[in-house]
C-alpha cells in the first residue's frame, strides 16, 4: 500500500534536502505533497529520491483556493493551469510528479487533465468536503481498452478518520471506506 | 524578544486551525510564516489568535523563487504584488498580517513596499544567500522624524547557524550576528 505524506512542503532548497530526509527516510513515505508556490529550486531536491513521488498542490479543494490559484494570468492560463503546464513538462523531466486537484471543482479537474494528460492526480474532497465521486471519476480517470493511461487517486480523509468516535470506530470506518470505495468503482464502470 | 517560526504552513482551514494551535501554544511562537497559496481560508484561523501574527510569503528569496511569484497577471499586477495587496487590504483587517520578502530582491522589496506601505516586512537572504544589507534597509525601511513607520525584520540565519563548528561556535556566532547587525544599523544612520 503506498503511503502518502500529506505535509505540503514548500522550502528554500537547502531545507527541502532535510524535509525530503525526512519524508523519504525518516517516514519512508512513497510520495509527499509540496506546495509549488516557492518553484522548481524548491521541489528538486525531493526528485533525486529516484523511486519516489512528489505531488504538487495545484487546484486546492478548499474555497479560499481561489484567492491565488483561479488569478488570471497574461498568458491566458489560470494559475493552476499553469502549475499544471509545468508539472506536466519541465517539471518532470524524470516522471515523478504529480498534482493535487480538488474534488470539490470537476470541470477544474477536466481543465488541468486536458493540460497535463498522463500525470498521475490526487483528488481529495470526497466525503467530508462534499466532492461528487462519480464526476470526479468522469472529469480525472481516462482509460483505453480497460487499461488506465490518466490515473487518479481519490482520497476520503475526514468522512473515515472521523466516521465514529467510541468502540465503532473500526468498524464505522471501514463501512466508510468501502462505501467510498464502492462508489469510485461504479463510476468507474 | 519575539520568536517568528518559520513552518511555512498552508493547509485546509481545519488543518490550519491545528497547526495555527501548534504554533502559538505548543510553541508559544509570536508569528508564524504561512505560504498563501491555498487563499484567506488557509490563514484565517491563524488570525483568531488575536496577540500573535502572520507572515505571508511574497516574494521569497531564491532563485525559484520567481517561477510562480513573477508570472504576469491579466491584471498587470505580478502575482508577488497581488499577494502584498491582499496582504495591505482584505486580507488584514486585524493588522495582524505582515509579508516575507526575500534580500535578494532589493527592487521587488520596494514594489512591495509601495503597494505596502506600513506592514511589517521579514527579509531574509542576508548572509548566506548573499543580499546586500544596506540595500535591503533603503529599499525596506521608513522613517519619519527618526520613528519608524515601515518596519523591516532582517534574518541572517545560515551565516549565523553555521558560523563555527567546534569550541569557537559561540563566540563565531556571537561574531557573525553583531556584524549583520552593526551593517543594518550603519545603513540605517
Amino acid at each position: 500500500m503506498p503511503v502518502i505524506l500529506d505535509a505540503k512542503r514548500g522550502d528554500i532548497g537547502s531545507t527541502a534536502e532535510q524535509y525530503a530526509h525526512e519524508a523519504f527516510v525518516r517516514y519512508a513515505a512513497d510520495a509527499v505533497t509540496l506546495s509549488p508556490f516557492m518553484g522548481f529550486d524548491s521541489i528538486e531536491p525531493y526528485l533525486r529520491y529516484a523511486d519516489k513521488g512528489v505531488i504538487l498542490l495545484c487546484r486546492t479543494s478548499n474555497p479560499g483556493g481561489s484567492d491565488l490559484q483561479a488569478q488570471v494570468l497574461a498568458s491566458g492560463d489560470l494559475v493552476y493551469e499553469h502549475i499544471a503546464r509545468m508539472a506536466q513538462g519541465p517539471w518532470n523531466k524524470t516522471g515523478q510528479v504529480a498534482l493535487v486537484v480538488g474534488a470539490t471543482y470537476p470541470a477544474e479537474i477536466e481543465r488541468v487533465r486536458a493540460i497535463a494528460p498522463t500525470l498521475p492526480l490526487l483528488i481529495p474532497g470526497i466525503g467530508a468536503q462534499g466532492g461528487d465521486a462519480a464526476a470526479t471519476v468522469r472529469a480525472g480517470w481516462r482509460a483505453v481498452d480497460g487499461v488506465t493511461v490518466a490515473p487518479i487517486i481519490v482520497s476520503s480523509s475526514r468522512a473515515v478518520l472521523y466516521a465514529g468516535s467510541g468502540d465503532d470506530f473500526a468498524a464505522a470506518a471501514r463501512q466508510a471506506a468501502m462505501s467510498a470505495r464502492d462508489e469510485l468503482n461504479r463510476a468507474r464502470s
